[in-house]
């Protein structure tokens, strides 16, 4: 394994950027986190903001550059059209659009949309975290990706058959800054550990309704006048109750499956959705989220012939 | 009957008040309405404020007044202490507090609490309503009252058994202005049209879930993006699921009752709230939300021996 960088990889999201140069093995050679992410590189350029990051890890002139997020989207880059799903996440890989005149070869992996009439969905950046998740070649695989809007994949045989998305991050915050919540609340409430009661309760509550979150808002306002719930506990509530109603939902959508739910998460917020998953009863895995997308990325550059096979 | 006032009557909530100079049977003779709820009036002084809108009503000195609303919450003029649940409709309104050192007769009418561990729920003002809502003495009754808050309330021969609140109003508020569905949306989404084919499709889907709407929240986003949907579309999608989410998950909590449920609402709301009940296939009966209110501060002036008898 040589410390010559085969590629440099970027997820590039609305508001923030991770660049790495990897070696062909997917090994971190360097690392860069801005951000200046889709909205901040609209007004510098996308080429300037990448170079700048380039340069900074002394990346050399002609490596290749594998993107991906919402630097493909309409407002990005360029677009990197949706591969309509069911697809398999080779071919999905592959469906990489190339940036044209650039002396340096730099494609942008495509986002996923199901076209269904009545659960239409889209994502960017999550279907890379997929490719790099580890998944085996054969088999029914339910992965859950958490965050600002979870996505819950199922993959068939290597082949993405549907998925769904939860804003469970975003409803979060706008409800504990904009909604009846927030004199529950209060203005910084302490980050939720995943051990905490009430958080756990919530869940189970959650769990208990098949999905149904919006009748049990109210009750955590109500909950603070009548049970003299403290801030931090309201914030606990409310976010076991979400991730529950979460995967109450996810689970009745997708039905049990017979391998172990695949966690791609870090940090915190691994360890909070793994106390979810376990109040659920449903087994798991954890996958670095960092490093699935690092993995994915590298897949990407292979599939599109970017650096060499197999390492 | 005579054109002399019986009694003023007030709902007064947090940010608004209405107030009417009725006679015994509840005709109203006099009506206003002011900005000035409940955070304006612990400015000026709530004995203050009445004594305005009582004094513009050319309220007679020693006429008696009944108040509900906010007004008698711990941040109100005097605390109502909530009458908890299970209580006769009657009982409730006898349980007014009584503002002490006026010169007048004046109660603000109590809300209520539902004490339960895993649903705590509260209400104040909507007790006044359902006391106005004509009620049959008999039989087990679902009340629909649609609103920021709605709530729906399980009444067994003339008593609340229970009920329980929907956020239906603040969501579709919050969502629109702070959630990433403000770009589907727009700043000024047309006022949704019980007809609107988007309003009846989306609620007819949420029918379905049994209360889990945030697993179709995103769906709304992704459908403008793969499917075009117009802002005041997006609008109609969104209050069609909220409203559907919340029928269906008032329909598991409390089952279907033989009698027609109960929808205490004016206006657009009620056409809207008319609508999705149709396409849950639930029988009800419309009663205008403003003259339950009265009636019910007439029927609790009653009660409270501050008026004659019946009327």
């Amino acid at each position: 394994m040589s410390a010559a960088p085969a590629v440099a990889a970027l997820d590039w999201g609305t508001t923030r950027l991770r660049a790495w140069l990897l070696d062909s093995s997917g090994k971190v050679l360097a690392e860069r986190r801005g951000d200046d992410g889709l909205i901040t590189a609209r007004e510098k350029g996308f080429a300037n903001v990448l170079e700048g990051h380039l340069g900074a890890m002394g990346a050399p002139d002609a490596l290749p550059v594998i993107i991906c997020g919402m630097a493909g989207s309409r407002q990005g880059w360029i677009e990197a059209p949706y591969v309509t799903v069911p697809a398999p996440i080779g071919a999905i890989l592959r469906g990489a659009a190339r940036i044209e005149g650039s002396r340096r070869d730099i494609r942008i992996v495509p986002g996923l949309a199901q076209r269904l009439a009545d659960a239409p969905d889209v994502m960017r950046g999550e279907e890379t975290q997929l490719a790099g998740a580890g998944l085996p070649a054969k088999g029914r695989h339910l992965v859950c990706m958490p965050g600002t809007h979870s996505k819950w994949v199922s993959v068939e045989d290597g082949a993405v058959a549907g998925f769904g998305t939860w804003p469970t991050g975003e409803l979060f915050s706008v409800l504990a800054t904009h909604s009846i919540l927030k004199h529950s609340l209060g203005e910084h409430p302490a980050p939720v550990a995943a051990d905490s009661p009430f958080f756990r309760q919530w869940c189970e509550r959650a769990l208990g309704e098949g999905g149904d979150v919006t009748s049990k808002l109210f009750a955590i306002r109500a909950a603070g006048l009548l049970q003299d719930l403290k801030p931090d506990e309201a914030a606990a509530c409310l976010s076991g109750l979400l991730l529950g109603g979460e995967i109450a939902s996810a689970r009745r959508r997708y039905g049990a499956s017979e391998a172990p739910v695949v966690l791609v998460a870090s940090g915190a917020l691994a360890t909070l959705y793994g106390s979810a998953l376990g109040l659920a009863g449903l087994a798991f895995r954890t996958v670095d989220a960092d490093e699935a997308v690092r993995a994915g990325l590298v897949e990407a550059a292979r599939e599109n012939g970017m650096i060499g096979g197999a390492s």
